[in-house]
């Protein structure tokens, strides 16, 4: 599941778009700037941007399309197989978070410039939980849709509880104390989630040798 | 880890102050009312207000004190026994997040005032994620230090992990179209997590009888 050029350049290109409208939109409020300015610093035409998004509160909010991505493809592709043949779902997740994060590079500032855009337009706020929440269930559906499945709950239980990872992953890269991989701070994650979600073990009915 | 009646009344009680807060705060802003109203408004005196929140700012947040349950002290009791004596993590987290969750009785309008309180008070957006986290960070420590482990990140990947579940199992409560009691909801979706993160079954070496 790598990607080609192309598609970290699109991935790459849409990530410095929302990072700008966010930073724009933190210091001088969504009427404060214009679209040709955004693309202008981030040196794309007007014609780029709109490829990429609708309108300019569309990409502060950073989420439409963010699935439509090579990435994403492939690993719908790969789930789209007989249910012996796919590999475990959490697996196949982290390496598209991976490919992503690499792809997109967040820094401490980008995140502070997410806040930051919400406080300076709260109106904002409800488009955000809505969008982020719409965004998640096209790609419950999707999955759900690759893998054959009529019962969403388990693919709900598994994005969440992975996003809860990333978001934690994210948060230690960005403002832990040592320089470690993304990949290798999610994996470590992932291993103390399946800790913690083991089954029980089973009591020994004899003692061992 | 039953609650008795005066560990029940308090929490209803501070909840009762946080969604009344949030509700004036989303409805006239926080200048909008005073503490004296919204004591009127639940039908408690200052004194019983000031016992919960030192301002009604951190009313409306809704954080401060919101461990400091008979519920939770409990749960960090019977996490301060050998290992091999405890139960499941995630087994008694379950059992304190149905015990909050039936004392405190959220509605679906709690949570539009909520988000309405954020929209009309965009500054308390970052002392609400601030808050949140520091809420989180000291609960992470106080189940370490009961649990005496040194190593914090298996406790932290639990509790974010299951928060995730518990925002899930809110939201399926709120507005899912059945009526299913909150504990039943919450113990299938966190046996949904356990069969997301089950081990790889072992291939077989010789084909069963």
């Amino acid at each position: 599941m790598a990607l080609d050029g192309t598609g970290k350049r699109q991935l790459r290109t849409r990530a410095a778009l929302v990072a700008r409208a966010r930073h724009l939109t933190a210091r001088k409020g969504l009427t404060g700037f214009t679209i040709q300015e955004l693309c202008d610093q981030v040196g794309v035409s007007r014609r780029t941007f709109f490829n990429y998004f609708p309108t300019k509160e569309s990409a502060v909010l950073g989420v439409e399309n963010g699935l439509d991505s090579a990435l994403v493809d492939d690993f719908l592709a790969a789930r789209a197989v007989h249910p012996e043949a796919r590999r475990p779902l959490v697996d196949d997740l982290v390496e598209v978070a991976i490919g992503h994060f690499e792809a997109m590079s967040p820094t401490a500032s980008d995140l502070a410039d997410f806040v930051g855009s919400m406080q300076r337009e709260p109106k904002l706020i409800a488009a955000m939980i809505d969008s982020g929440r719409s965004e998640q269930e096209r790609f419950i559906a999707r999955l759900a849709e690759s893998q054959g499945d009529a019962d969403l709950l388990p693919i709900r239980v598994a994005i969440v509880t992975f996003e809860a990872l990333v978001r934690l992953s994210i948060d230690t890269y960005l403002h832990g104390a040592d320089v470690v991989p993304f990949a290798d701070i999610l994996r470590e994650r992932v291993r103390a989630a399946r800790e913690l979600f083991a089954p029980l073990p089973t009591k020994r009915l004899v003692p061992s040798p």
